[in-house]
């Protein structure tokens, strides 16, 4: 089982239609679901993939359009009648928060659960940290303010060589420094190097959410190293006028941005209406940066 | 083509599920469209079952439950995006108002088409009307207010006899009076009976809309000689004290309001997740009312 996964519950732009759904997606990190944006029929999307509700701890908004958030009095409102407890915080910024509260406290009435609203600032920083992840908000270039966010796992400790621990006779008190990558020094002054009692820890990966933006450099400086990024591609090169003239990019600047951020892997997503599928956006992202992938409803991508 | 159909989008209850969607129905009267109850996901229904944004005028809602209306924002920030034009007014009651105003303010700017907010008295009374249509609101007996809605085409005229009209030399302003029953009198005073001259109009059909509700004789009181009865259904006998406790019905006690209205059809719906499929709801009812149909997505039921 994949610690580290994206789901994909919606990838359509502007408004759901039978091709895709507005925009969600759920991070499964370690069991604990965080999700991004959520769209009208992110609730429905959620029991279709078999996320589990009484695991969702966090909703993360990049924007406020109705297409980013109006799935959120809906879930809400389902957590509270499916007896969900312990606490879910929505993270999008203060105009959003006084919006929402008002429509959660009329149709989301004595929940069991906390329903906790935490700012975000337009500008980016963190919004969310514990002792496995990291998430932050960078800005992004809409039409609105919006923001992206960055999924990052933090380092992990290294693994033991169980047989050089027991040679060196090393006190279990050290074990915790080792794995951090301390050296270890014998009663007798001696220094064993860590990478001998060691090997190096899994990698950590990261994610990095960039919908809705126009192609900017920033960005890609903003997520630089990620390791695999879902940005916007909501149309084609021969329509790369109209994606400037709305704040969007297109599949090959989506491309530009994954190559300048130095990852391995490419999410395309947030889909106009106006083609019949999306094998143009891939086609034109992939000429540029080959570990391009279409996102879709249902789909998900294992980072570990 | 139908000229008075029913379109079910959502028949269940509480939370979308995999098996049915929150409430919602559109009444196709005549080209008009005009929906009551708007569970989140109203607007893709709308879509699947091609009914077209461009013809809803009304929104008619039941109650401020959140499966009864969280797929309002959605649908009038998609019309907006669609261009649409004309009004759609939206009839609910008046604390709904506040708080929906506020949330198309804020998510559904600058539309090109008005949106209107009509209060609806819970008491009942008459929603609206036109030359063709009456649609009259009456209370149900649920946890918090709520109303069904009667939908009545209004009398049609009667159809005149080509032969007899012409025979009895009936100038062409007396034609409307003989389409609606008046009899014709001669220029030497002789009185001409309307049915000599006429045949009957064709029927004009009625439809009630009931849900939530506990079961209660004021409800078949107040759609008497409805031709088409839809009534919540959403426990089986078994579960009778369930139903009670929750405001809600049982499918037999659907049906004996049926009876009791002297309705011609009546259709189950708002079934509860905990059974497996609806069986027994439509067992149970056409026992005692034989003429039940289930209500499912994406049925239209044609009344003319």
């Amino acid at each position: 089982m994949a610690r580290f996964s994206i789901n994909i519950l919606g990838c359509g732009s502007a408004t759901p239609s039978l091709r895709h759904l507005p925009a969600c997606q759920v991070i499964d990190f370690r069991d604990n679901l965080m999700m991004i944006d959520c769209g009208e029929g992110a609730q429905l999307s959620m029991r279709r993939m078999k996320l589990k509700f009484s695991r969702l701890n966090h909703i993360f908004i990049s924007h406020l359009h109705g297409d980013h958030v109006l799935g959120l009095p809906g879930l809400l409102s389902t957590l509270a009648l499916h007896g969900k407890t312990g606490t879910v915080t929505v993270h999008t910024f203060p105009e959003g928060i006084e919006i929402l509260k008002k429509v959660v406290d009329f149709f989301c009435r004595e929940p069991e659960y906390d329903i906790v609203f935490q700012p975000v600032d337009p500008a980016g920083g963190v919004v969310y940290e514990d002792h496995a992840i990291k998430v932050t908000a960078f800005p992004l270039y809409h039409r609105v303010p919006c923001v992206g966010y960055i999924f990052a796992e933090k380092p992990k400790p290294r693994h033991l060589i169980g047989e050089m621990v027991k040679f060196y006779n090393v006190p279990i008190n050290k074990l915790h420094g080792l794995k951090t990558g301390e050296d270890f020094v014998t009663p007798d002054g001696k220094v064993i190097p860590n990478s001998r009692l060691t090997t190096p820890a899994d990698p950590s990966m990261s994610y990095a959410y960039c919908s809705d933006t126009i192609f900017d450099h920033r960005v890609a400086e903003a997520i630089k190293g990620v390791d695999v990024v879902y940005h916007e591609a909501t149309y084609i090169d021969a329509d790369a006028q109209k994606a400037h003239d709305r704040g969007h990019s297109t599949a090959s600047e989506a491309a530009r941005i994954a190559i300048e951020a130095g990852a391995k892997k490419l999410i395309l997503g947030h889909y106009s209406k106006s083609y019949p599928d999306e094998s143009r956006h891939l086609a034109e992202a992939q000429l540029i940066f080959p570990e391009t992938i279409l996102a879709n409803e249902g789909l998900t991508i294992d980072l570990l």
